[in-house]
Protein backbone atom coordinates (compact mmCIF):
# COMPACT_ATOMS: atom_id res chain seq x y z
CA UNK A 1 0.00 0.00 0.00
CA UNK A 2 1.04 3.19 -0.83
CA UNK A 3 0.79 6.02 2.25
CA UNK A 4 -1.66 9.02 1.63
CA UNK A 5 0.18 11.14 4.13
CA UNK A 6 1.11 14.40 2.25
CA UNK A 7 5.15 14.15 2.44
CA UNK A 8 7.67 17.18 2.69
CA UNK A 9 10.32 18.38 2.98
CA UNK A 10 12.32 17.43 5.83
CA UNK A 11 11.57 19.42 9.07
CA UNK A 12 13.68 18.67 12.19
CA UNK A 13 10.29 18.38 14.25
CA UNK A 14 9.33 15.36 11.77
CA UNK A 15 8.95 12.18 13.36
CA UNK A 16 10.55 10.71 9.99
CA UNK A 17 13.11 11.29 7.75
CA UNK A 18 14.70 10.21 4.16
CA UNK A 19 16.82 8.76 2.61
CA UNK A 20 17.85 10.78 -0.57
CA UNK A 21 19.19 8.31 -3.51
CA UNK A 22 19.60 4.98 -3.64
CA UNK A 23 22.41 3.95 -2.49
CA UNK A 24 21.80 4.98 1.01
CA UNK A 25 18.11 3.81 0.42
CA UNK A 26 19.85 0.29 -0.13
CA UNK A 27 21.76 0.80 3.10
CA UNK A 28 18.48 1.76 5.27
CA UNK A 29 16.86 -1.57 4.01
CA UNK A 30 19.56 -3.84 4.80
CA UNK A 31 19.86 -2.72 7.81
CA UNK A 32 17.11 -1.45 9.44
CA UNK A 33 13.78 -2.65 7.50
CA UNK A 34 12.14 -2.32 10.74
CA UNK A 35 11.82 1.13 10.75
CA UNK A 36 10.94 1.90 6.91
CA UNK A 37 7.29 3.36 6.32
CA UNK A 38 7.87 3.50 2.07
CA UNK A 39 10.10 3.89 -0.69
CA UNK A 40 9.36 6.12 -3.80
CA UNK A 41 11.55 5.64 -7.45
CA UNK A 42 11.32 8.16 -10.11
CA UNK A 43 9.93 6.41 -13.60
CA UNK A 44 13.28 7.92 -14.49
CA UNK A 45 15.67 5.37 -12.55
CA UNK A 46 18.05 3.96 -14.99
CA UNK A 47 20.24 1.90 -13.27
CA UNK A 48 17.87 -1.64 -13.73
CA UNK A 49 20.64 -3.12 -10.95
CA UNK A 50 19.68 -0.34 -8.48
CA UNK A 51 15.80 -0.93 -9.03
CA UNK A 52 16.28 -4.67 -8.57
CA UNK A 53 18.14 -4.65 -5.28
CA UNK A 54 15.47 -2.05 -4.32
CA UNK A 55 12.46 -4.51 -5.37
CA UNK A 56 13.97 -7.20 -3.79
CA UNK A 57 14.85 -5.74 -0.69
CA UNK A 58 11.15 -4.29 -0.53
CA UNK A 59 9.82 -7.59 -1.23
CA UNK A 60 11.96 -9.12 1.35
CA UNK A 61 10.50 -6.93 4.17
CA UNK A 62 7.20 -6.38 3.03
CA UNK A 63 7.73 -2.64 2.57
CA UNK A 64 5.47 -0.52 -0.27
CA UNK A 65 7.65 0.63 -3.03
CA UNK A 66 6.05 2.58 -5.49
CA UNK A 67 6.84 4.55 -8.39
CA UNK A 68 6.03 8.49 -8.02
CA UNK A 69 7.76 11.01 -10.29
CA UNK A 70 5.72 13.31 -8.31
CA UNK A 71 6.88 12.85 -5.20
CA UNK A 72 10.37 12.08 -5.37
CA UNK A 73 10.60 15.37 -7.36
CA UNK A 74 8.95 17.44 -4.36
CA UNK A 75 11.74 15.51 -1.87
CA UNK A 76 14.85 15.68 -3.35
CA UNK A 77 17.21 18.64 -3.23
CA UNK A 78 19.47 17.05 -6.12
CA UNK A 79 18.44 16.46 -9.90
CA UNK A 80 20.05 13.42 -9.78
CA UNK A 81 18.14 11.80 -6.96
CA UNK A 82 15.64 8.76 -8.38
CA UNK A 83 15.04 7.02 -5.34
CA UNK A 84 13.77 8.08 -1.75
CA UNK A 85 13.08 6.18 1.34
CA UNK A 86 11.15 7.01 4.10
CA UNK A 87 11.71 5.67 7.54
CA UNK A 88 10.60 6.53 11.57
CA UNK A 89 13.41 7.95 13.17
CA UNK A 90 14.48 5.57 15.86
CA UNK A 91 16.32 5.20 19.36
CA UNK A 92 18.99 2.20 20.02
CA UNK A 93 20.80 1.16 23.31
CA UNK A 94 24.49 1.60 23.24
CA UNK A 95 26.49 -1.38 23.64
CA UNK A 96 28.94 -1.91 26.93
CA UNK A 97 32.04 -1.76 24.18
CA UNK A 98 33.84 1.21 23.17
CA UNK A 99 31.95 4.29 22.50
CA UNK A 100 33.09 7.55 20.45
CA UNK A 101 31.40 10.44 21.99
CA UNK A 102 30.86 14.12 20.44
CA UNK A 103 29.76 16.95 22.56
CA UNK A 104 27.53 19.82 20.89
CA UNK A 105 28.55 18.27 17.30
CA UNK A 106 26.98 21.63 15.32
CA UNK A 107 27.96 20.55 11.26
CA UNK A 108 25.64 18.19 9.49
CA UNK A 109 28.57 17.32 6.92
CA UNK A 110 31.35 16.68 9.45
CA UNK A 111 28.20 14.32 11.45
CA UNK A 112 28.45 11.99 8.66
CA UNK A 113 31.70 11.94 7.86
CA UNK A 114 32.19 10.63 11.11
CA UNK A 115 29.52 8.08 11.54
CA UNK A 116 31.02 6.52 8.31
CA UNK A 117 34.50 6.95 9.37
CA UNK A 118 33.24 5.22 13.05
CA UNK A 119 31.75 2.38 11.14
CA UNK A 120 35.08 1.63 8.86
CA UNK A 121 36.99 1.63 11.90
CA UNK A 122 34.88 -0.48 13.92
CA UNK A 123 33.50 1.73 16.48
CA UNK A 124 29.70 0.66 16.13
CA UNK A 125 28.33 3.03 19.06
CA UNK A 126 28.10 6.52 19.46
CA UNK A 127 27.21 9.14 21.89
CA UNK A 128 25.89 12.69 21.40
CA UNK A 129 25.98 15.21 23.66
CA UNK A 130 23.13 17.69 22.99
CA UNK A 131 22.42 20.51 21.68
CA UNK A 132 23.65 18.89 18.56
CA UNK A 133 23.20 18.44 14.80
CA UNK A 134 20.20 16.62 14.04
CA UNK A 135 21.45 13.27 13.84
CA UNK A 136 18.48 12.32 11.59
CA UNK A 137 18.90 15.19 8.72
CA UNK A 138 19.06 13.38 5.57
CA UNK A 139 22.21 15.60 4.66
CA UNK A 140 23.65 14.02 7.64
CA UNK A 141 22.61 10.59 6.05
CA UNK A 142 23.96 11.48 2.92
CA UNK A 143 27.38 13.01 4.45
CA UNK A 144 27.35 9.18 6.30
CA UNK A 145 26.83 7.23 2.53
CA UNK A 146 24.27 5.07 4.62
CA UNK A 147 26.36 4.15 7.01
CA UNK A 148 24.53 5.36 9.87
CA UNK A 149 22.31 2.68 9.25
CA UNK A 150 24.92 0.55 10.99
CA UNK A 151 25.38 2.48 13.86
CA UNK A 152 23.93 2.48 17.57
CA UNK A 153 23.50 5.92 18.96
CA UNK A 154 22.00 7.46 21.87
CA UNK A 155 21.45 11.20 22.81
CA UNK A 156 21.78 12.68 26.41
CA UNK A 157 21.45 15.97 27.66
CA UNK A 158 24.65 16.36 29.13
CA UNK A 159 28.23 14.93 29.57
CA UNK A 160 27.65 13.87 33.46
CA UNK A 161 24.40 12.11 32.57
CA UNK A 162 26.38 9.78 30.07
CA UNK A 163 29.51 9.26 32.62
CA UNK A 164 26.73 7.76 35.54
CA UNK A 165 25.10 5.43 32.96
CA UNK A 166 28.46 4.26 31.60
CA UNK A 167 30.66 3.51 34.28
CA UNK A 168 33.97 1.51 34.40
CA UNK A 169 35.64 2.64 31.44
CA UNK A 170 38.49 5.03 30.32
CA UNK A 171 37.39 8.01 29.19
CA UNK A 172 40.21 10.02 26.59
CA UNK A 173 39.47 13.99 26.01
CA UNK A 174 40.07 14.79 23.08
CA UNK A 175 41.73 18.74 23.39
CA UNK A 176 44.14 21.53 22.02
CA UNK A 177 45.69 21.63 25.38
CA UNK A 178 46.30 17.74 26.28
CA UNK A 179 48.72 16.73 28.12
CA UNK A 180 48.94 13.19 26.49
CA UNK A 181 50.28 13.26 22.71
CA UNK A 182 48.65 10.72 20.72
CA UNK A 183 51.60 9.27 19.02
CA UNK A 184 53.35 8.17 22.20
CA UNK A 185 50.26 7.20 24.44
CA UNK A 186 50.53 4.19 26.38
CA UNK A 187 46.63 2.84 26.59
CA UNK A 188 45.27 1.07 29.37
CA UNK A 189 43.80 -2.16 27.86
CA UNK A 190 42.00 -3.07 31.03
CA UNK A 191 38.98 -1.73 30.07
CA UNK A 192 37.07 -0.07 27.06
CA UNK A 193 37.37 3.25 26.27
CA UNK A 194 35.28 6.42 25.32
CA UNK A 195 37.06 8.97 22.82
CA UNK A 196 35.20 12.53 23.60
CA UNK A 197 35.66 15.08 20.91
CA UNK A 198 34.10 18.69 21.48
CA UNK A 199 32.12 20.97 19.08
CA UNK A 200 34.09 22.83 15.73
CA UNK A 201 34.33 26.18 16.95
CA UNK A 202 35.10 25.54 20.84
CA UNK A 203 36.50 22.26 21.51
CA UNK A 204 35.95 20.57 24.85
CA UNK A 205 36.07 23.19 27.79
CA UNK A 206 38.50 22.73 30.02
CA UNK A 207 36.82 21.29 33.02
CA UNK A 208 36.38 18.66 31.22
CA UNK A 209 39.61 17.15 32.54
CA UNK A 210 37.96 16.03 35.49
CA UNK A 211 36.21 13.07 33.13
CA UNK A 212 39.67 11.60 32.16
CA UNK A 213 42.85 11.93 30.51
CA UNK A 214 43.48 14.73 28.20
CA UNK A 215 45.05 13.90 24.85
CA UNK A 216 46.66 16.11 22.20
CA UNK A 217 47.21 15.50 18.87
CA UNK A 218 50.04 17.09 18.29
CA UNK A 219 50.11 19.54 14.95
CA UNK A 220 52.11 22.59 13.50
CA UNK A 221 50.84 25.87 15.19
CA UNK A 222 50.78 27.15 11.47
CA UNK A 223 46.92 26.40 11.93
CA UNK A 224 44.51 26.82 14.64
CA UNK A 225 43.58 23.52 14.96
CA UNK A 226 42.48 20.29 12.71
CA UNK A 227 39.16 19.84 10.91
CA UNK A 228 36.58 18.14 13.97
CA UNK A 229 35.90 14.95 11.50
CA UNK A 230 39.93 15.20 10.80
CA UNK A 231 41.06 15.14 14.63
CA UNK A 232 38.37 11.56 14.89
CA UNK A 233 39.45 9.94 12.30
CA UNK A 234 43.39 10.12 13.06
CA UNK A 235 42.07 9.56 16.72
CA UNK A 236 40.01 6.35 15.23
CA UNK A 237 42.66 5.39 12.93
CA UNK A 238 44.91 5.25 16.49
CA UNK A 239 42.56 3.59 18.97
CA UNK A 240 41.78 1.09 16.03
CA UNK A 241 45.38 -0.32 16.27
CA UNK B 1 43.44 53.98 -5.39
CA UNK B 2 40.41 51.93 -5.57
CA UNK B 3 39.74 49.77 -8.37
CA UNK B 4 37.34 50.92 -11.03
CA UNK B 5 37.06 47.12 -11.88
CA UNK B 6 33.88 45.85 -12.13
CA UNK B 7 33.99 42.94 -9.66
CA UNK B 8 31.27 39.97 -10.31
CA UNK B 9 30.76 36.71 -8.52
CA UNK B 10 33.80 34.45 -8.93
CA UNK B 11 33.98 32.60 -11.90
CA UNK B 12 36.64 29.63 -13.14
CA UNK B 13 38.39 31.89 -16.06
CA UNK B 14 38.87 35.12 -14.02
CA UNK B 15 42.46 36.02 -13.33
CA UNK B 16 41.64 37.27 -9.71
CA UNK B 17 39.65 35.23 -6.93
CA UNK B 18 38.55 36.50 -3.70
CA UNK B 19 38.62 36.13 0.39
CA UNK B 20 35.27 35.65 1.51
CA UNK B 21 35.57 36.65 5.45
CA UNK B 22 38.31 38.49 7.38
CA UNK B 23 40.15 35.21 8.79
CA UNK B 24 41.39 34.06 5.16
CA UNK B 25 42.06 38.11 4.09
CA UNK B 26 44.23 38.31 7.18
CA UNK B 27 45.92 35.02 6.31
CA UNK B 28 45.97 35.95 2.44
CA UNK B 29 48.01 39.61 3.44
CA UNK B 30 50.04 37.46 6.12
CA UNK B 31 51.53 35.23 3.86
CA UNK B 32 50.64 36.62 0.19
CA UNK B 33 50.63 40.07 -0.57
CA UNK B 34 52.32 40.60 -3.15
CA UNK B 35 49.31 39.20 -5.07
CA UNK B 36 46.78 41.18 -3.09
CA UNK B 37 44.71 43.64 -5.43
CA UNK B 38 42.61 45.75 -3.00
CA UNK B 39 40.63 44.88 0.18
CA UNK B 40 36.77 45.74 1.08
CA UNK B 41 35.55 46.24 3.93
CA UNK B 42 31.47 46.01 4.80
CA UNK B 43 30.80 49.18 6.95
CA UNK B 44 28.72 46.81 8.85
CA UNK B 45 31.96 45.06 9.85
CA UNK B 46 32.09 45.10 13.91
CA UNK B 47 34.84 43.67 15.07
CA UNK B 48 37.25 46.88 16.03
CA UNK B 49 40.13 44.26 16.15
CA UNK B 50 40.30 42.88 12.53
CA UNK B 51 39.47 46.23 11.15
CA UNK B 52 42.55 47.60 12.58
CA UNK B 53 44.51 44.19 11.59
CA UNK B 54 43.21 44.75 8.37
CA UNK B 55 44.21 48.39 8.39
CA UNK B 56 47.71 47.50 9.27
CA UNK B 57 48.56 45.00 7.21
CA UNK B 58 46.83 46.66 4.10
CA UNK B 59 49.06 50.18 5.27
CA UNK B 60 52.45 47.92 5.33
CA UNK B 61 51.99 46.60 2.03
CA UNK B 62 50.49 49.65 0.29
CA UNK B 63 47.67 48.00 -1.04
CA UNK B 64 44.43 49.74 -0.97
CA UNK B 65 41.45 49.09 1.75
CA UNK B 66 38.04 50.65 0.99
CA UNK B 67 34.93 50.59 2.56
CA UNK B 68 32.45 49.63 0.18
CA UNK B 69 28.51 48.31 1.08
CA UNK B 70 27.96 47.44 -2.02
CA UNK B 71 30.51 45.51 -3.46
CA UNK B 72 31.12 43.15 -0.34
CA UNK B 73 26.84 42.68 -0.58
CA UNK B 74 27.91 41.85 -4.14
CA UNK B 75 30.18 39.21 -3.81
CA UNK B 76 29.75 37.78 -0.66
CA UNK B 77 27.67 34.49 -0.17
CA UNK B 78 26.92 34.65 3.48
CA UNK B 79 25.52 37.78 4.63
CA UNK B 80 27.84 37.44 8.03
CA UNK B 81 30.93 38.33 5.42
CA UNK B 82 31.85 41.92 6.51
CA UNK B 83 35.23 41.72 4.18
CA UNK B 84 36.92 40.45 1.12
CA UNK B 85 40.24 40.42 -0.31
CA UNK B 86 40.82 40.18 -4.20
CA UNK B 87 44.02 38.59 -5.24
CA UNK B 88 45.71 37.62 -8.74
CA UNK B 89 45.88 33.91 -9.55
CA UNK B 90 49.45 32.86 -9.05
CA UNK B 91 52.15 29.66 -9.17
CA UNK B 92 54.67 28.76 -7.70
CA UNK B 93 57.32 26.36 -7.92
CA UNK B 94 57.21 23.40 -5.05
CA UNK B 95 60.26 22.49 -3.06
CA UNK B 96 62.25 19.36 -3.12
CA UNK B 97 60.79 18.43 0.09
CA UNK B 98 58.12 16.20 0.34
CA UNK B 99 54.98 16.66 -1.51
CA UNK B 100 51.64 15.76 -1.66
CA UNK B 101 49.96 14.74 -4.61
CA UNK B 102 46.09 14.57 -5.77
CA UNK B 103 45.02 13.41 -8.79
CA UNK B 104 41.98 14.50 -10.25
CA UNK B 105 40.75 15.88 -6.68
CA UNK B 106 36.55 16.63 -7.74
CA UNK B 107 35.52 18.26 -4.66
CA UNK B 108 36.49 21.94 -3.20
CA UNK B 109 35.68 21.47 0.47
CA UNK B 110 37.38 18.17 0.62
CA UNK B 111 40.07 20.14 -1.44
CA UNK B 112 40.52 22.64 1.12
CA UNK B 113 40.45 20.47 4.11
CA UNK B 114 43.21 18.57 2.53
CA UNK B 115 45.35 21.68 2.02
CA UNK B 116 44.21 22.99 5.99
CA UNK B 117 45.44 19.34 6.92
CA UNK B 118 49.23 19.35 5.18
CA UNK B 119 50.19 22.74 6.46
CA UNK B 120 49.01 21.23 10.47
CA UNK B 121 51.37 18.50 9.52
CA UNK B 122 54.12 20.24 7.70
CA UNK B 123 53.79 19.60 4.48
CA UNK B 124 53.90 22.75 2.50
CA UNK B 125 54.00 21.56 -1.14
CA UNK B 126 51.00 20.14 -3.05
CA UNK B 127 50.74 18.91 -6.58
CA UNK B 128 47.46 18.91 -8.40
CA UNK B 129 46.94 16.61 -11.25
CA UNK B 130 44.25 17.85 -13.82
CA UNK B 131 41.86 17.96 -14.44
CA UNK B 132 40.99 19.02 -10.82
CA UNK B 133 38.88 21.17 -8.63
CA UNK B 134 39.85 24.69 -9.27
CA UNK B 135 42.55 25.51 -5.87
CA UNK B 136 41.33 29.45 -6.13
CA UNK B 137 37.72 28.94 -6.09
CA UNK B 138 36.63 30.83 -2.57
CA UNK B 139 34.75 27.81 -1.57
CA UNK B 140 38.68 25.85 -1.05
CA UNK B 141 39.88 29.18 0.15
CA UNK B 142 37.58 29.34 2.72
CA UNK B 143 37.47 25.31 3.28
CA UNK B 144 41.15 25.63 3.91
CA UNK B 145 40.44 28.25 6.27
CA UNK B 146 43.24 30.87 4.56
CA UNK B 147 45.71 27.70 5.06
CA UNK B 148 46.03 27.77 1.17
CA UNK B 149 48.39 30.95 1.62
CA UNK B 150 50.54 29.03 3.20
CA UNK B 151 51.32 26.14 0.59
CA UNK B 152 53.41 25.76 -2.98
CA UNK B 153 51.49 24.02 -4.91
CA UNK B 154 51.83 23.14 -8.70
CA UNK B 155 49.58 21.46 -11.31
CA UNK B 156 50.67 19.31 -13.69
CA UNK B 157 48.53 17.92 -16.82
CA UNK B 158 49.74 14.21 -16.31
CA UNK B 159 51.45 12.18 -13.32
CA UNK B 160 54.14 11.24 -15.74
CA UNK B 161 54.78 14.87 -16.20
CA UNK B 162 55.06 15.54 -12.49
CA UNK B 163 57.23 12.12 -12.06
CA UNK B 164 59.98 13.29 -14.98
CA UNK B 165 60.02 16.66 -13.29
CA UNK B 166 60.65 15.39 -9.71
CA UNK B 167 62.75 12.33 -9.65
CA UNK B 168 65.42 10.22 -7.03
CA UNK B 169 62.14 10.11 -4.57
CA UNK B 170 60.08 7.82 -2.93
CA UNK B 171 56.22 7.79 -4.30
CA UNK B 172 53.71 5.91 -1.98
CA UNK B 173 50.39 5.35 -3.61
CA UNK B 174 46.87 5.15 -1.42
CA UNK B 175 44.70 2.57 -2.97
CA UNK B 176 42.07 0.13 -1.59
CA UNK B 177 44.32 -2.45 -3.22
CA UNK B 178 47.13 -1.68 -1.64
CA UNK B 179 49.79 -4.07 -1.17
CA UNK B 180 51.42 -2.83 2.28
CA UNK B 181 49.12 -1.94 5.56
CA UNK B 182 50.21 1.85 6.82
CA UNK B 183 50.24 0.59 9.81
CA UNK B 184 53.19 -1.60 9.72
CA UNK B 185 54.69 0.18 6.42
CA UNK B 186 58.56 0.25 6.81
CA UNK B 187 59.45 3.84 5.23
CA UNK B 188 63.21 4.33 3.56
CA UNK B 189 64.20 7.49 5.12
CA UNK B 190 67.14 7.99 2.22
CA UNK B 191 64.82 10.23 0.29
CA UNK B 192 62.50 12.54 -0.06
CA UNK B 193 58.93 11.13 -0.67
CA UNK B 194 55.45 11.87 -2.26
CA UNK B 195 52.33 10.19 -0.98
CA UNK B 196 49.72 10.05 -3.49
CA UNK B 197 45.84 9.85 -3.20
CA UNK B 198 43.04 9.32 -6.51
CA UNK B 199 39.89 11.32 -7.01
CA UNK B 200 37.01 10.97 -4.66
CA UNK B 201 34.66 8.33 -6.32
CA UNK B 202 37.12 6.55 -8.60
CA UNK B 203 40.72 6.38 -6.39
CA UNK B 204 43.79 6.10 -8.26
CA UNK B 205 43.99 3.70 -11.19
CA UNK B 206 45.57 0.20 -11.25
CA UNK B 207 48.27 1.16 -13.41
CA UNK B 208 49.92 3.60 -10.92
CA UNK B 209 51.14 0.67 -8.98
CA UNK B 210 54.31 1.02 -11.43
CA UNK B 211 55.25 4.21 -10.30
CA UNK B 212 55.75 3.53 -6.63
CA UNK B 213 54.72 1.34 -3.53
CA UNK B 214 50.77 0.43 -2.95
CA UNK B 215 49.88 1.13 0.60
CA UNK B 216 46.45 0.44 2.28
CA UNK B 217 44.82 2.04 5.11
CA UNK B 218 42.79 -0.73 6.49
CA UNK B 219 39.34 -0.87 7.79
CA UNK B 220 36.50 -2.95 8.02
CA UNK B 221 34.50 -3.63 5.20
CA UNK B 222 31.31 -2.43 6.26
CA UNK B 223 32.07 0.48 4.18
CA UNK B 224 33.51 0.53 0.54
CA UNK B 225 35.91 3.39 1.35
CA UNK B 226 36.90 6.11 3.94
CA UNK B 227 36.54 10.01 2.26
CA UNK B 228 39.27 11.16 0.97
CA UNK B 229 40.54 13.71 2.95
CA UNK B 230 40.36 11.40 6.03
CA UNK B 231 42.54 8.58 4.26
CA UNK B 232 44.97 11.35 2.97
CA UNK B 233 44.86 13.40 6.90
CA UNK B 234 45.15 9.61 8.29
CA UNK B 235 48.51 9.16 6.03
CA UNK B 236 49.73 12.76 6.83
CA UNK B 237 49.50 12.10 10.61
CA UNK B 238 51.18 8.88 9.89
CA UNK B 239 54.41 10.34 7.78
CA UNK B 240 54.38 12.87 9.72
CA UNK B 241 55.95 10.87 12.81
Amino acid sequence: MSSDIAYKKYQNKDEYSYTLGAFPTIELLKNKPQYVREVFVHPDMDSAEQREILTSLCKDNNISLSVSKKIVEKLRDKENIFCIGIFNKYNEELSNGNHVVLVNPGDMGNLGTIIRTCIGFGFNDLVIIEPAADIFNPKVVRASMGALFQLRFKRYSSFDEYVSGNKQRNIYLFMLKGAENLQTLKRDNSECFSLVFGNEATGLPDEYVKYGKSILIKHKNTIDSLNLSMACGIALYEFSK
